[in-house]
């Protein structure tokens, strides 16, 4: 029996994901608000699966082509051309049950396609609703983690540190992790758990900023929810699909 | 008067530090272990100045060149080629006083040098052991501040988040902080401070233990120490110097 634990790090932005050996790697997209919380809530309600796109062109014409929903945000609002936006709460059950979503956002997808072009081995998408599906997976493939925060335009963001940080509490002991940002985000998150919005309001958080502004306040209490749409997320032959815990 | 209040923000690795405004700020090199200490360290106990050089080859001719003293450390050993390594223990004042340091490091230099081909508009360097000298200088001079942290070989480490925590959590009434990696430095900082050492140790920060592993830990413990050699030290035509306070 092999008892080498694979490694984890955590990438705190995706302009430092070239430093992480990603070939190996199973990567953990993460863009808690809102992009992977969205995605989690579309296949948790049934959806048939999610196209992640880089543009909204690309989401437009892709959209026409297989009669999918657009949706996707640019700086937090619906782009322009597409119907929908990057909210939870527009992909209700008996809306999107069956369909398939042409998703484009900010910095989640961006970070998505990285990790494609540099070869990763799984990709899988995560946020505070699938939580305990992403440690579930993670734990059970015994394979190289990096765990990829998406950021706010590189920046590094709170909220996606935090469920790096969520994530490194829970796997840790199946994992070898000599990385200091993973030894942050974990502190970071041991720090805010007992209350994830006000750790967030409190540190005037600049993403909770831009979203209050346009009145999202009820989106950010959702996406830092542990488990509210507990489904894995994997992406395969360029969607993402409802995914199977390995046996 | 005016009162609007200059924006400070952190930079956690040099692969970051394009996202910031370099050319209209100050920009603090932090390199905690050991470069920026072991500067702080050699300006206070009198050198005449240190010239930061990016290899060891520019090292090692413009130390022939001034007969200036060598120092550099790659990796955290001694360069092939140079005299003197990165510890702030070899530098005491009846050695270091009156003469010129030619030093090179791994992190430190190379991101004083991105900083200023940037057109930072003042570079200083910072360290615990010069904390406060650096914080009275970011408030008397009422200018935007980058707080760069070195890394390690981009990777973003403890130790200089935990230093720029430090500082924020001494001048943020006096700045605009709109920036998660600041926050998050001073979250961090805020549960360290009662014992640095300890926190390191605890969260298995990667350089403690390469350190350690050099028997470096009296080193580190220097390092970690705010207030033990206190002088600012700032960069002018092409030296870092001891600088003073503006009136």
């Amino acid at each position: 029996m092999n008892t080498v634990k694979p490694a984890l790090y955590t990438s705190l932005s995706p302009a430092l994901l070239q430093l992480y050996d990603v070939s190996t790697s199973i990567v953990v997209i993460i863009d808690v608000l809102r992009a992977t919380s969205t995605i989690a809530t579309v296949l948790f309600n049934g959806a048939k699966n999610i196209i992640p796109v880089d543009s909204v062109a690309e989401c437009i014409r892709i959209g026409k082509q297989i009669e999918g929903i657009t949706a996707g945000e640019r700086d937090g609002r619906v782009a322009d051309g597409l119907v929908h936006g990057n909210s939870p709460f527009e992909y209700p059950r008996d809306f999107i049950e069956g369909k398939t979503l042409v998703l484009t956002t900010t910095n989640g997808t961006k970070l998505l396609h990285m990790a494609l072009e540099r070869g990763a081995k799984g990709i899988i998408t995560g946020s505070f609703p699938n939580l305990s599906a992403v440690c579930d997976y993670l734990v059970a493939m015994q394979q190289p983690v990096i765990l990829g925060c998406a950021a706010w335009k590189d920046r590094v963001n709170i909220e996606d540190t935090l469920f790096a940080g969520a994530v490194i509490n829970r796997v840790k002991e199946h994992f070898s992790i000599n990385c200091d940002s993973s030894q942050m985000a974990e502190t970071l998150y041991l720090d805010a758990k007992e209350d994830l919005f006000e750790f967030m309001k409190r540190h005037n958080a600049s993403h909770y900023h831009r979203l209050t502004k346009y009145g999202l306040e009820k989106d950010i209490r959702y996406c830092l929810t542990p488990g509210c749409a507990n489904v894995l997320c994997v992406y395969e032959g360029g969607k993402l699909i409802k995914g199977e815990l390995p046996h």
